[in-house]
């Protein structure tokens, strides 16, 4: 008896709910800070309280209020001051030592936006689940379809990768950074991670919506756990013809394989694919007519639960 | 300058969320009783005050309390013995004339589940939304795709329509009996609503996933207003050759039109199309990459939204 799919989602979608209990809702949130930024109303994040005892909070960027339960950076009005603070507050840390998360420093900056989906700061990727900040990324089904139906391209993680080692993978995946759209994200990471040539992304892949959900770090996500992380992944179907074989370019992926949809349920089943890629391929089975309301018992609670509201403001990347 | 999709979204999800405003979501629950039926946890539905007050409860069947602002359904422990309950204080409430929406009689029982999916009990369509249960339906879009690129298929109502006569509609619509599956559902609705043939739609129709929001009725929907309709509408794609044309084939459908993307969205934008039938549109440009990440900036507000996690239990179809 393997993992059902809401299972799947339950190991990705792990914050609670407020509507389901609000008073368990109410005593678990008291676990945490609220991140917020001087002139913003909005909440951005939410700290474990752990992690905000464990900070060095330099009183002259930080006002930290225990009662109410708020992390405040009140140094800087433009996101460039902002980032300074934050940056040397992460810096100290790091020389510290303070936090495991932060030993996987990436040189990537993750953006954080405002309610009117403005840009308030950004901060080093591996610093993002401290603030429980929303992160952005892509994800890729690609898939050949003919007379033998439809099969799906899925990659392993390399086993010496520093997440989910040897993990099931979606086809492309990648973390947003500050100033990306989605889509030049994908067409990047679909050479990094696949060796997919730029026209072919360009031509085959089509935009299907997101999934979103609130993750929270076990052990195998490396580092400090019951960190939160938000997550949205914008997600993009990649048919291809069967003359063009996705391949590694770098050492992150061990290979490429051709799964049909039922060794692909039996992957998922058995827990080989790494959590938020899993819930990228049950969303493109929904959307393909794969799971239905006649097959899939959970059909709706896995739907509404992979396209989570979250609790703080998200991005916008319209190209004006 | 038309209505944006986001304001589209806004005119079908219409119930506040806890999370924007925990404070004005607690004073905006006052004007609600909680239906609850004796020896179910959950929450089945929510009534307006003024409705629990006009409604001339029997006191065997009924527990009204005022204080905790709850109305449960005390009488019988099978769901044979809660539709008798059911259906003689609506005969009275039918034969008191107590309610405009109860005058639009459809013989047509909607069914109400538990937290495990069970069946709970039936009632008359056109009674749900005094009781605020949740509603399911079928919405299908069929088109063709071809070197034109891709057009809908668009029924006018008739305007001698009970509702929203002469708006625009989604190519198959119904809603969903007792006992009766989503796929099923379509089949029948799309010959009765669009001529199309049972073995085309066996064939060719998609199952995509399913919007699910919370309605609250205004005057457009007919009868008393402020009602409150949550809603799970099983969304369909119907891929048609350009041989296969909908015809009406009953008094609610005026004429089908083919209308291209570009035609849609203005007619969208024009708020010529039913409400609920705006956002199933959205859902399938979303799907289908013509609303993208780049051109959309209320993206994951509408994503979000669309597949909102409703405040009670919810059905199960599967077959077994």
């Amino acid at each position: 008896m393997g993992k059902s799919n809401l299972d799947l989602v339950h190991e990705c979608d792990r914050f609670p709910y407020h509507q389901d209990d609000p008073a368990a809702y109410t005593t678990h949130m008291e676990k945490y800070h609220s991140f917020r930024v001087k002139g913003c109303d909005s909440i951005l994040g939410y700290i474990v309280n752990e992690v905000v005892d464990r900070f060095d909070w330099p009183t002259e960027s930080w006002a930290i209020d225990q009662s109410n339960r708020t992390v405040t950076l009140i140094a800087g009005s433009s996101p460039a001051e902002r980032n300074q603070a934050v940056a040397q507050t992460l810096d100290k840390a790091v020389k510290q030592d303070r936090f495991e998360v932060l030993r996987g420093w990436r040189d990537e900056l993750y953006p954080v936006f405002g309610p009117d989906g403005e840009f308030i700061l950004e901060m080093e990727r591996c610093a993002s689940p401290l603030f429980g900040i929303v992160s952005y990324g892509i994800h890729a089904t690609a898939y050949i379809e003919d007379e033998n139906g439809l099969r799906l391209w899925i990659p392993r993680r390399s086993k010496t990768k520093q997440t989910y080692p040897g993990m099931l993978d979606n086809s492309v995946a990648g973390g947003m950074s500050t100033g990306e759209t989605p889509f030049e994200c994908l067409v990047r990471e679909a050479m990094e991670e696949a060796s997919l040539p730029e026209d072919v992304v360009r031509a085959n892949a089509v935009a299907a919506g997101c999934v979103s959900y609130t993750y929270v770090r076990d052990q195998r996500a490396g580092g400090e756990t019951d960190l939160v992380q938000p997550e949205v992944e914008y997600v993009y179907d990649i048919k291809l013809s069967a003359d063009i074989v996705p391949k590694p370019n770098d050492s992150e992926v061990q290979e490429f394989c051709l799964l049909t949809v039922e060794d692909t349920k039996k992957a998922l089943a058995s827990g080989e694919f790494k959590p938020n890629c899993s819930v990228v391929l049950i969303d493109f089975f929904i959307r393909h007519g794969i799971l239905t309301p006649e097959n899939e018992k959970d059909f709706l609670e896995i739907i509404t639960k992979l396209h989570r509201r979250l609790e703080f403001p998200t991005a916008s990347h319209v190209i004006n």
